[in-house]
C-alpha cells in the first residue's frame, strides 16, 4: 500500500532538487541539499529463501553478466500472452470473461511518448519534454510503464463499474509529485484507489540503509545520496463479498554513491483478499501470476509467492492477510534490461488476473450475513495496514506525507466484532481455515 | 487501551508463578522462571511538564514524605461526592440525570470482603481466601477497586441499555487473569468493552526498564524481576452520534528489585472523544474530573490535561483523538496511600463524567449525515489505537496476548472516505476545528 512515500525533514527554500538520473545527481550532491526518507515500502521478507535476487548492480554493468536472453525475448508484452494462452487452456471457465477483458497485447515501449501520454489518466509527472529528452534511461521507461499501468487498469474498472475515478494529481515540494485516483462508492467498487508516485531528492546515509532491508552500507557525498523512486500502487474493494478485494504495487529505486556509481532495484507484487473462497478463482489468480513469472525464471513464482504469504501476515491473528500472489524486493538480477521486463510483465499481468474474477461475480446474490463477514475480514485488512504494512507505518510516521494518498487502502467500510467465530463447516469457516494455512493453489 | 497485557516469551512447565507480593516473589526469583514482557500501556509523555510525579518510592517509604493530610482525608469516595456537589452548582442543566445515577457515595473499603465480592462482574482474579488473607495489600486493596469501578459502571450502562455485558474470565497461563465485560449491538452501544486483567511473573531487565517510560535502570536477581501488574480499561461506542464515546483505565504496577525493595506506580486516564461538540458536555466532563482532581494537588487537573492532549494525539492527521480529559503515568508520589486515593477519586468519577451525558442525548434525533461523520470519527478512533496506542501496539507484537481483549477497543463499525472534509462553517468543521486546537473546557 501507497509504498513510495518521502518526507522532507530538513529542507532550504533555495535547493531546487531535479530529476532523477545520475548526470543530474553530480549538480545536486553538494550544497546545503534537503534530507528526505524515503521508503521502500516493504521489507525483505526474502532471509532465509533459496534464492537472492538483490545483486547490488551498478549502472554501468546493467547489460552485462548472465542475460537469459531467451527469457528476455518473452518478456514485456510478450509474456503477458502466453501467461493468458496457458491459463485459458487450464482453466476454461473464464475464457468468455478472459476474451472480454482488453488486454494490451502490443508493446507498449513503441511509439511516441507525447502520443502514448495521451491515453494517461494525467499529464506525467515529469514534464513530457524531459520524458523525450531521456527516453531510453530506466527511470523514464518505468516512469511511462507505471503511467500505463495505472490507466489500463483504471479504465478496466470504469468500464465494469460504470462510475469514473477522482483524479487528484499532486506535487511534492522537494521534488516529484504523484497522481492518485480514486473510486468511491461505486456501483461496484466500494472503494478503488490506484496511486502513482515519482519522487526524487536525497537520502541520509541512516535513510538510505533503512531503505535497503539487507542492510548495505551506502555512501553519500557529504553524507548525503540523490535517489530517485516511482512506483504505482493499488487496492481494490468491491461491494460484493464474492469479488475479492486485489492489492498491487510496482516500484523502481535508484541511489547514487559518493563515487557516481548507481545503485538500482525493483520491488512489487499482486495478492488477493477474497473474502470467500473459490478454487477456481484462486487457480486463475495464481496461474496467471506463475506464467508471467515462468517467462522469466522458473524459480521467480514459488519464491516469490513464499515471501508473499510471509509479508502479508496478521500476526497477532496468526492468519495472512488473504490468498497471496507474489510479493519480491531488492531484485536488481540478472541485469536491468531483464529486471525491468520482469517487473513489466508483472505489471500488465494485473488487469488479465483479476478482471475477470470480477466479472465472474458481478451478479452473484448476497445475504446480510456475508456482508458482516466481508466487514470482518475488511476490519482485518485494516489491521494489517496500520499495524503491519511498512510503507503505512513509515509514511504515517515521518510528518510532510500525502496522507490521503497513503490512507486510500483502507476499506470504506470495516466491521470489528468481539470474538468473532465462524461457525464450524461453515464457508467462513474455511475461509479462516486457509488464512492460517497458505495453500499452493497451482 | 487495554493497557495490561502480559506475554510469555520463554516458559518452564514447571515454574508455577504465584501472586504478587513481595513475600511470595522471593521463593520464585530464582529457578528457571519464565520471561514475561509487561506493558504498561502509555508511555510517558510528561517530560518537559513542570511537575514531576514520580519519585521511584520503594514500599518501604510509602508512609514517609510530605503526605498531605487535608488532601488525603477527602480522598476517595468523599471527593466524588465533592465533585458532584460543585459540578450541580456550575452546571444545573445535567442536574437530574446527575441526581438519577447512583454514585457509589460509600467507602468502598468497609466491610467484609467476600461480600463486597458478590457485587462483581465475576468472581475476581485472585482467591476470595487470598484477598482476605491480605486484605491490607495495595494489591489486594486496588484489584477489590478496579473489580468494583468495572461492575459500577457496567451496571450503570445496562441500566440505560437494557442488554446485557457478555463476561468472559480468562487466565494467564504464566500467572493471573482477566475479566472482560463486552456488550455488543445493543439499544444505546454499539460497543462497550470493560475489562479488568490482574497479572503476574517476572520481566527481564531490558522489559522493566522499557515499562518505565523514564528509563530508569531496574536490577533483578538473575537479571529477573517478579512484579505485578492490574487495571481496569474500558471504551464505549454508544450508536447515537451525538452520544460521545469515553476511554477510561485505571492500573498499579509492583516490581520488586534484587535487594528486596519494591517499587510501585500508579497510571490512568479517562477521556472523551464526541463526534459533535457539545460545549455544556465538554465543561461537565471535564470540570467533573477536575473537581475530583483537585482533591489530591492543585496542579493534577492542569498537568494530566495537558499530557492528555499530549498522549491522544493522531500525529498524521494533526488532531486529537478527542476532547481529552486528564492522563498520568508514573504516578508514586507523595506517597502509596495518597496516590491510591487519587487514583480511586479518578475511577469513582467515571459514572458522573459519563452517565448524565448519556442519558442527555438518549433520544437525540440524528441524519445519515451525521451517522457517517461518526463513523469517519470511528476511522480515526481506529488509526490512534492501531498505530499510536503504546498497549495495544506492545500488546498485538508480542505472541501469546489476549488479542481480543486488546481489540475489543475498536468500534464495531468504521468509515474511511478518501479526502473527506467537513463543509466550511458546519458542525463538523467545528468539531475537527477542535481537534486541531486542544481548548481549555474548565
Amino acid at each position: 500500500m501507497a509504498s513510495i512515500v518521502l518526507l522532507t525533514v530538513k529542507q532550504t527554500a533555495q535547493t531546487k532538487v531535479k530529476r532523477c538520473l545520475g548526470s543530474h545527481f553530480k549538480d545536486l550532491a553538494g550544497g546545503n541539499a534537503p534530507s528526505v526518507f524515503l521508503l521502500s515500502g516493504n521489507e525483505s521478507l526474502s532471509r532465509g529463501l533459496g534464492l537472492r535476487f538483490m545483486s547490488h548492480g551498478t549502472a554501468g554493468r546493467s547489460a552485462a553478466g548472465s542475460t537469459r536472453t531467451g527469457a528476455l525475448a518473452l518478456g514485456g508484452a510478450a509474456a503477458v500472452t502466453a501467461a493468458v494462452v496457458g491459463f485459458l487452456a487450464n482453466a476454461n471457465h473464464f475464457q468468455r470473461a478472459e476474451m472480454a477483458t482488453k488486454i494490451p497485447l502490443k508493446s507498449k515501449e513503441e511509439g511516441d511518448i507525447a502520443e502514448r501520454c495521451k491515453g494517461f489518466m494525467s499529464a506525467p509527472v515529469t514534464d513530457i519534454s524531459v520524458l523525450e529528452e531521456r527516453k531510453n534511461e530506466m527511470s523514464t521507461r518505468m516512469e511511462m510503464m507505471i503511467m500505463e499501468t495505472q490507466a489500463e487498469f483504471c479504465k478496466a474498472l470504469e468500464e465494469v463499474d460504470g462510475g469514473t475515478f477522482k483524479v487528484d494529481k499532486w506535487q511534492r515540494k522537494e521534488g516529484g509529485g504523484g497522481i492518485s485516483c480514486v473510486m468511491q462508492d461505486g456501483k461496484v467498487f466500494e472503494k478503488a484507489g490506484v496511486n502513482v508516485s515519482v519522487v526524487f531528492g536525497y537520502l541520509t546515509e541512516e535513510a538510505a540503509k533503512q531503505m535497503r532491508s539487507r542492510g548495505k552500507v551506502l555512501k553519500g557525498k557529504d553524507g548525503k545520496l540523490p535517489f530517485c523512486a516511482m512506483g504505482v500502487s493499488s487496492v481494490i474493494h468491491p461491494r460484493n463479498p464474492h469479488i475479492p478485494t486485489v492489492h498491487f504495487n510496482y516500484r523502481y529505486f535508484e541511489i547514487e554513491e559518493e563515487d557516481g556509481s548507481k545503485q538500482w532495484w525493483f520491488g512489487g507484487g499482486t495478492d488477493l483478499t477474497p473474502v470467500y473462497i473459490d478454487k477456481e478463482d484462486a487457480f486463475h489468480f495464481h496461474n496467471t501470476l506463475k506464467k508471467a513469472c515462468d517467462k522469466h525464471h522458473p524459480k521467480y513464482y514459488p519464491e516469490f509467492k513464499k515471501w508473499c504469504d510471509k509479508y502479508f501476515y496478521v500476526r497477532h491473528r496468526g492468519e495472512t492477510r488473504g490468498i497471496g500472489g507474489i510479493f519480491f524486493d531488492d531484485l536488481d538480477s540478472p541485469n536491468q534490461e531483464e529486471a525491468f521486463n520482469f517487473v513489466k510483465s508483472c505489471a500488465r499481468t494485473v488487469v488479465p488476473c483479476y478482471l475477470p474474477i470480477v466479472k465472474k461475480h458481478l451478479n452473484d446474490s448476497f445475504t446480510q450475513d456475508e456482508k458482516d463477514w466481508q466487514q470482518v475480514r475488511r476490519g482485518r485488512y485494516v489491521e494489517f495496514n496500520l499495524v503491519y504494512d511498512r510503507g503505512v507505518k513509515f509514511g504515517l510516521a515521518t510528518p510532510g506525507s500525502r496522507i490521503e494518498s497513503i490512507l486510500m487502502s483502507l476499506p470504506l467500510t470495516a466491521r470489528w466484532e468481539y470474538m468473532h467465530k465462524p461457525v464450524k463447516g461453515s464457508r467462513e469457516a474455511e475461509m479462516l481455515e486457509v488464512l492460517r494455512n497458505p495453500k499452493e493453489w497451482v
